[in-house]
């Protein structure tokens, strides 16, 4: 049986109830998502977007995480931080101790959410001055000119809005602007650069666009800059997901062929300026209002956005055409927004540690933490960055594909019917998404299973899943009838052939776990060599920072069971969400997020896994699954 | 009779024997000039576009202008200073005391040249110091990237060029330029801005191209901003010249005609290509590699040729759309040079007061004379700067077209056949430009003739002319049959009429006086107004500086005595010569000309004439003649 200290970490209690999917809505921005009875409201908040912050990580011991359950039912586990009664009985809870048992409303107050940006997101007044975007408007109003006053129209608007430099091709509309307007307007400003007038009646408000350019998904949040809300979001596939799946197929496809590059990049363009229309649309926002785009991608998307030739990341020593931070006028990309708006392109590190990661260095603060944090986005492409007393150091390793279900034998994206969540207790129990027949597993639903037949002494640690017969004596029939043979090796089934519905059977193979041993192989080394690199043990760490879409969905127990991650208390890997998308707000909300992040790129040290002499090393050791929980 | 006094001063010295134009050809530019025998080296400098220094005002105390004449004879007067005998055996002359009697060739040193031109154009060593254009050539030759160095493109490029901004379509040409080029190349920087990328065997000499946007000739200079040296000069008439002699005339056509702007500022381009095509053809210079543009011109030019619709400098209170100094791309207006190339603009101060002037305010150092100075532009629209103890002010006053001949009855413009300069002792001596029959008299002629009649007797204070039977009893005979009727009142036989050749007699009617009044009171009345601003009487002034091409052509004693000048010591009167022109090239030649050009431009005050109480006293004040010699 599994331990009960296991069993506690859990996010679905296994002795609660189980059924159907239950819908769980979030206030104030109204985002619902669906999760199993007995998901904590932890989990649920970030499967919808929403990181709330666990300092203590989520122990239940410092009380940061307290929600409002607004309507529904759900049930607080008991834990060393007590809500006054007060607060209890007007329905507040902590997420990190909460569990959903029935259809349930949430409310998320601005102080609970993750990191910096509940200071600058959120409407009261002390926070404000977080407040220093790029883009603002400055309405003025000058005296027309007389025999007293003969100063020419530049000298006018100068002296109205501040000392500014006027493009050519501006100046050129002003004696026609201020003559065509009564000598009134609107000017905005980008810094210390006017780009742009508008007449005096036009609004003050400056929308930004943040979009986090995955090599898959692509997010876009659209910003109030003049309050600093979030007032949309949306998310699409990045439209070059049809040229390949990862970005070396892509530059591949760029180096080969001429047009490519122009090719790829108006797909992820389209992709953009599809989820504008989208953004607008939903927040009745106009597309001519955004002044702002910031992009955060890895190192080829943001290229490929450019148009810079990606071609010298595609063969050794993996180039990067440019490191620090970009600003142009959007049009020259084609972004279709405001006239005069500008582009923020985030700086890069080296090689494969690109924008995004330097986005979420940005917010996760990596260089103030006082002990050794270490910043893990998994994907494709690993990157890992470790920060300790102000030193940065940073590697991306190539994990391929299996962790987006790729090269798994029934493994999927997790899209509707992929398996995302596996707990073995008596028998399997699987969630699957939308709630439907399972057709095929995810890459979470990957590691939980590995996990789990780990822990039940099915797989041994070099990786072989044991015959039927091999298995422990104390194991339920019901799990040992799931080993068989299939492919010419052992297997086991995770959801049974439905011949009623004509469901196939989704199984997990030999093939399958030498897969996910190599990606995850990647990533552990990676950490290793980093840490090494740093004179660190991990149990030195005070913080496992989590980033990016498959991050969050993972259970850290597992992580650390197959040895992904490395042997730290659970309760310091830490889920920060989407980072890069939340690095690419905080650009556009202050000039100082962005100096900060272009500081941090500037600062850390790229690490070359590749000639790393005791990389393979580690490799070769990270191979081997650990051989209890730790 | 003339006195003495007057005579001295002349630049014919009526003594020496008359005859057709001789050629005098100056080195080392190479440029010849015809000229009347008895003209001193200086005008005739001057008349090839040529100014020599005159700190003494042409005293021939100082030794400054010292000149060699190479061939041909000359006569020395008698003067202060003498230069040493070795000199003069080695043909040294002083230039504002020799007099041409022969064909000449004149060598004139680079350290006679005027102002600080010599110290910057000059070949020799310590003076390249000042040499600091904005645009420069840097060659680079970088590593290959390697594992031991996988830094970005943009890395290895700013880490060997230096800290510059490298804009975002010249990144996107990065990547493929230095692998195309094997790691290096010459990057072309403007101030701390990277502007463009050349091959590594492209030519590492950079040029400039100055122009002086006149309302009627353009003219333009090429420097080779690597070494300093003006490798070319060219001029041409402004193409908007068909659409009407002044700037008024183009302004009304611009009000009036919706596509007029875009119209005069194709023609003023057409007419800045045309001239950089000769340019390029005399020097063997390529078009591609001229990277920079320095435009000064009056306002109305300055912001026709940028596309900034002058309208408002067509009513009161004559705004202009600028005053501070433009930086912009080349391309942008059409301008035909290096693809990265720039422009830059000069500055101005207000009203009419434009580039022009504050580029002869550059040129002649106008704020570090410790007296006060005056400098004076002359034309349809008359330019006067007074500097006095770091304070200055400025002031334009509209002259009208009589300096350039029109509203004259026998006017014309400064071309072949026109009398450009009147001497009466015992009969008239003209001078006439080609040698020709004369078909009528320029602005400068027009000048000489009144100032000579009023000398004789012939007009009076308030300008009218006498009848012949008024005039002084000593007048010779051949003067006196010179007055005669015409149109309706009395004239002034300037050229009697040729029966054979057919040619009619040029005369001198008492409207042209009349013009002529009123062109000299608005220019004689600005200076007034700013010496009574300033609390300076004429007697103060350190020197009155003669900017343009009407200035530098007129004879400095007649212009006194008509009044057209204050009452100074003629030789505090010095012709800068075309100090447009120059203060354009010094801005390509260094940035710091640039930043003091837009201090002076800055500092300056400007007098609106039109609104001041006294102008108008003082122009019914100078519409008379002064009562006697000066």
């Amino acid at each position: 049986m599994l331990p009960a200290r296991a069993l506690a970490r859990l996010a679905i209690d296994p002795t609660m109830k189980q059924g159907a999917e239950i819908k769980v809505t979030f206030e104030p921005s109204g985002r619902g998502v669906y999760v199993l009875p007995g998901t904590l409201i932890l989990e649920a908040a970030i499967r919808a977007g929403i990181v709330v912050q666990t300092p203590c990580g989520g122990r239940g011991n410092c009380g940061k995480c307290r929600v409002k359950v607004v309507s529904g039912r759900c049930r607080e586990e008991p834990c060393g931080h007590v809500l006054p009664k007060n607060l209890l009985d007007a329905g507040w809870r902590l997420a990190c101790q909460c569990r959903i048992e029935t259809e349930t409303t949430v409310k998320i107050p601005a102080e609970s959410l993750f990191g910096v940006r509940q200071k600058i997101l959120t409407g009261d007044a002390g926070a404000k001055t977080d407040l220093r975007p790029m883009v603002r408007k400055v309405p003025f109003r000058i005296g027309a000119p007389s025999h007293e006053d003969s100063r020419s129209d530049q000298s006018r608007l100068l002296d109205a809005v501040g000392k500014v430099s006027i493009p050519y091709d501006i100046l050129r509309k002003l004696p026609g602007f201020l003559r065509g307007n009564a000598w009134s307007g609107m000017a905005v400003l980008a810094g210390d650069r006017l780009i742009g007038l508008e007449p005096p009646d036009s609004s003050i408000v400056v929308y930004g666009l943040a979009v986090d350019v995955g090599t898959t998904t692509v997010v876009g949040t659209l910003l109030n800059l003049s309050d600093g809300t979030e007032v949309a979001v949306a998310s699409a596939l990045n439209g070059q997901v049809a040229y390949g799946d990862d970005v070396l197929t892509r530059i591949k496809r760029i180096r080969e062929i001429p047009e490519a590059l122009a090719h790829l990049q108006q797909q992820i363009l389209d992709t953009i300026n599809g989820l504008i229309s989208e953004l607008c649309q939903a927040s009745g926002a106009e597309r001519g209002a955004i002044y702002e785009v910031s992009l955060s991608g890895n190192s080829t998307m943001q290229q490929i956005l450019c148009g810079l030739d990606p071609s010298p990341l595609g063969e050794m020593p993996f180039v990067q055409a440019f490191n620090k931070a970009l600003t142009f006028p959007a049009f020259q990309i084609g972004i279709e927004v405001a006239t005069s708006a500008e582009v923020y392109v985030f700086p890069q590190i080296e090689s494969f540690v690109g924008g995004d990661t330097v986005a979420g260095m940005l917010a996760s603060r990596i260089d103030r933490w006082t002990e050794p944090v270490l910043l893990v986005d998994i994907g494709t492409n690993g990157e890992i960055v470790l920060a300790h007393k102000g030193r940065m150091t940073a590697a991306s390793t190539a994990a391929g594909p299996a962790f987006e279900g790729a090269r798994i034998s029934q493994g999927m994206r997790a899209t509707a019917g992929a398996i995302e969540k596996v707990v073995i207790a008596d028998d399997v129990i699987l969630n699957v998404i939308g709630n439907k027949e399972p057709i095929g597993l995810c890459g979470t639903a990957l590691i939980d299973a590995v996990a789990e037949i780990l822990r039940h002494g099915i797989l041994d640690t070099t990786g072989r899943i044991l015959d039927a017969d091999e298995a422990p004596a104390g194991l339920p029939d019901a799990i040992r009838k799931r080993i068989v043979s299939c492919e010419g090796g052992t297997g086991f089934v995770l959801q049974q052939e439905n011949k009623v519905s004509g469901f196939d059977a989704v199984r997990l193979t030999q093939r399958d776990i030498r897969e996910l041993q190599l990606a995850s192989a990647a990533i552990r080394a990676g950490i290793n060599v980093l840490l090494k690199d740093a004179g660190l043990t991990p149990d030195k760490l005070g913080a496992i920072l989590l980033a990016g879409a498959f991050g969050n969905f993972i259970r850290r127990n597992n992580a650390c069971r197959i040895g992904l991650l490395p042997p730290v208390a659970h309760d310091k890997i830490q889920f920060i969400g989407n980072a890069s998308s939340l690095g690419a707000k905080l650009a556009l909300l202050s000039v100082e997020e962005r100096m900060y992040a272009e500081r941090l790129a500037a600062e850390c040290r790229h690490v070359d896994l590749s000639q790393d002499p005791s990389f393979q090393q580690e490799f070769s050791e990270a191979m081997l699954f650990p051989e209890s929980e730790t």
